[in-house]
């Protein structure tokens, strides 16, 4: 009896009390098992034949989790239906499982529980339970905003080039650009506008403002003046900036005399170049240049960019720009021998530097072990197995280009990497995690020699 | 007058109040420019031809930070005189600038001040001032004894191959194999002893007790009893058990049907050489089979090994395997939801968790930084570089064969390199710092989200 209960308790979900970690883990799995069964049916393909089941599971896991790798060409395989999929894919998995979950329990004007409340907290990584629901609220306004002008520019923009199939590139594009979900139509990413403006602009300015995050995005919505945002914001912004110049001036001097990469274009082309590829990183996966054509120190520069990443409770991946900056604060502190870490004069806890080199060390761990099994699964040299996995854990999308030739032992192990990435490092360990137990004995204090 | 006075005080040492990680620094930094230019003369090479500067001050940094990686073969270009200055900055290096200091002084009777103390204390890492003058006697006596025994095994049983050079080798290799160095005078390290027990057996055993680091040496002898050792020793006993047996297998399982590397040996040979290669990281240099003939993913998970490295106050480098256990135990409470973490029940504090993290992250950015410039400069694929410049952080001095073709940004990169790994990443950090200043103002607290 006392057995038949326990199993009746198994498959009763209400009984699992999961923690809101596993929770977010398992929403982003089914939403990818879903849609990775539509991607498989005939009608989603071109050729009306289906793809195989881990085929459709990696651009499931790369669409839901906007990244971006791909193992079949987006824009002639798939059908409009398939493209469809896609698309939805990629909006549903940027807004986040909770944030999707709200919206319909507002359409349903069912009443938000506080246990929800908590969950969503985790998910958009806010501070607060109050404020949430409009949050979110907000969110999807925005997003559906920006998304909205920047399609319509694109869309203007390739109506002269390519007719009514211009406008829904247009539409479909922005959405893909402000997800930083990297997926295009055209075959070759978006190559063949290396030095067009519109395209340019529009794209980059979609990337940054989806890799900001949202919190960030509502603080200089409502505030408008430096010295009323937040630290984070003003964290956040820094870092973005930062990088962003410094990303540029790095690849426009590594490869100003690449004649595969910038050497045969325009001054103005050069630079637009190097700016849209300073930006793909953060973690958007387009490219207007030849990726595998890039020199190595080019790669691995774009592969410490990406394993950056964007910031916190955005469309981007990556352990995070907040994090590096709390990081070289710590450092800074220590090397001018301050008690305290401090940026733009406030007081950083311990705690939040505690997190910020966790994460670090997690993401660090868990790159190293794909590389190293996928070094041993796979054929290509090792930078190019080390950009694809990064690429994967930042959710990024750049390639050189070995995607569709990996093994499935090597296409497992990025739809893991990209599952891991999109949830971000601590959560994805804290959904393994055991249940919280509070560590009821105290041991008395160890020393230990360190470096 | 004013200006006289100043420049006065620039050039009278006593007035600049350096702090103890840059007196450390100088003396290391002092003790390679002098054998850079011992090795620059005619008579330490056998040619009778001087060295190029940059060429000394490569072999001098490589011998006093015992990373034995070689620009010219030790065994055919030096003289006996110059074998002689290679193997005293070994010995110099490893025991430490501050351990030798003490020698003099107490060759000198010198009474020791509580200054010079305190600097000691920082160079063995040890953690109370009272006994570091007693340890540091032992240290030599230690030293000097364990060379003895395994400089004996090796030189009888080089004697009936070699004859009486065979005793020579003998002692010269015990003392750079104890001092974890990785110079040869074979000309292909120990490729030769593949499969001779003896050779592996005490080569390893004096790589392995170096290694270890003194104090846990010292805490071993005296308690002889695992309940009586510190948690220190402990830790670093069980890592670097886990990591040797660890290592073998992994090795032995990546390269049993490589022909270049297990492939041709007997199970003998597979089982040695898997397990002298997995010692070698830790951090010797010496190797039995041809490194640069190892699988991608061989060569990755050597420099994980290497990145690791050996124990704090030991003759080895990297960030040390209580940094990696520390690290470990901190996820682990994250984990499983401890409010502490804990070693071996004992309770670890948070900031020998953050210096753990901070180690890693300085050690990680260094070799990034390192690599990418290189990456530049040099010619050869990034996992060859990746594997040199993680080689000399680590004071490992393995290579895939490319260190006598680097340019001569390569090889200063290499040189910074080799410094900063072993005088440690923090405390090389710490010797660049402006002086120390407790922070006046103490900021409010701010938020940040992270990861
Ligand atoms: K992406
Ligand atoms: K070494």
């Amino acid at each position: 009896m006392i057995v038949h209960t326990r199993f009746a308790n198994l498959f009763d979900i209400s009984q699992w009390k999961l923690t809101p970690y596993q929770i977010l883990a398992l929403g982003f799995a089914g939403l990818i098992v879903a849609g990775a069964l539509l991607l498989m049916t005939p009608v989603a393909s071109t050729t009306g034949q289906g793809l195989s089941f881990i085929d459709a599971l990696f651009t499931a896991t790369s669409a839901v989790c906007v990244t971006g790798l791909v193992v079949v060409d987006t824009g002639t395989y798939f059908s409009i239906f398939g493209q469809m999929v896609i698309i939805v894919l990629i909006q549903a998995g940027a807004l986040g499982i909770m944030t999707m979950a709200t919206l319909m329990a507002l359409i349903m004007r069912r009443k938000i529980q506080l246990r929800e409340r908590l969950i969503m907290q985790e998910a958009l990584n806010h501070m607060t339970v109050s404020g949430v629901v409009r949050l979110t609220q907000y969110i999807i306004f925005a997003t559906f905003l920006l998304e909205f002008i920047g399609g319509t520019i694109l869309a203007i923009h390739w109506y002269s080039d390519l007719g009514s199939t211009g406008i829904y590139y247009g539409y479909w594009h922005a959405v893909s650009a402000f997800c930083n979900a990297g997926f295009d139509l055209f075959g070759s990413s978006l190559t063949s506008y290396v030095d067009d403006v519109t395209v340019n602009l529009t794209v980059t300015s979609l990337i940054i403002l989806g890799g900001l995050g949202f919190t960030v995005i509502f603080d200089v919505w409502n505030n408008r003046r430096w010295k009323k945002l937040s630290l984070h914001t003003k964290l956040v912004l820094i870092t973005t900036f930062v990088l962003l110049i410094f990303g540029t001036v790095v690849i426009l001097l590594l490869e100003m005399n690449n004649p595969n990469i910038l050497g045969e274009l325009s001054w103005k082309g050069k630079i637009l170049a190097s700016y849209f590829q300073s930006v793909a990183p953060r973690t958007a996966g387009y490219n207007t240049v030849d990726i595998g054509k890039m020199q190595d120190a080019t790669l691995f520069f774009t592969i410490i960019l990406m394993f950056i990443g964007a910031s916190p409770a955005s469309t981007g991946g990556g352990v995070k720009t907040t994090t590096l900056g709390v990081m070289i604060a710590a450092i800074w502190a220590l090397i001018t021998g301050k008690h305290d870490a401090e940026i733009f004069r406030r007081r950083i806890n311990q705690n939040i530097i505690y997190k910020a080199f966790t994460v670090f060390f997690i993401a660090a761990t868990l790159v190293i072990i794909v590389t190293m099994m996928m070094s041993i699964s796979e054929e290509f040299s090792f930078l190019r197995i080390l950009f694809e996995v990064v690429s994967a854990f930042g959710t990024v999308g750049l390639s050189t280009g070995i995607t569709s030739s990996l093994t499935v032992h090597g296409k497992l192990w990025l739809i893991i990497t990209m599952f891991a990435g999109r949830i971000g490092p601590v959560t994805f360990v804290l959904a393994l995690a055991l249940r919280s137990r509070k560590g009821a004995i105290h041991y008395p204090e160890g020393k230990i020699n360190i470096g």
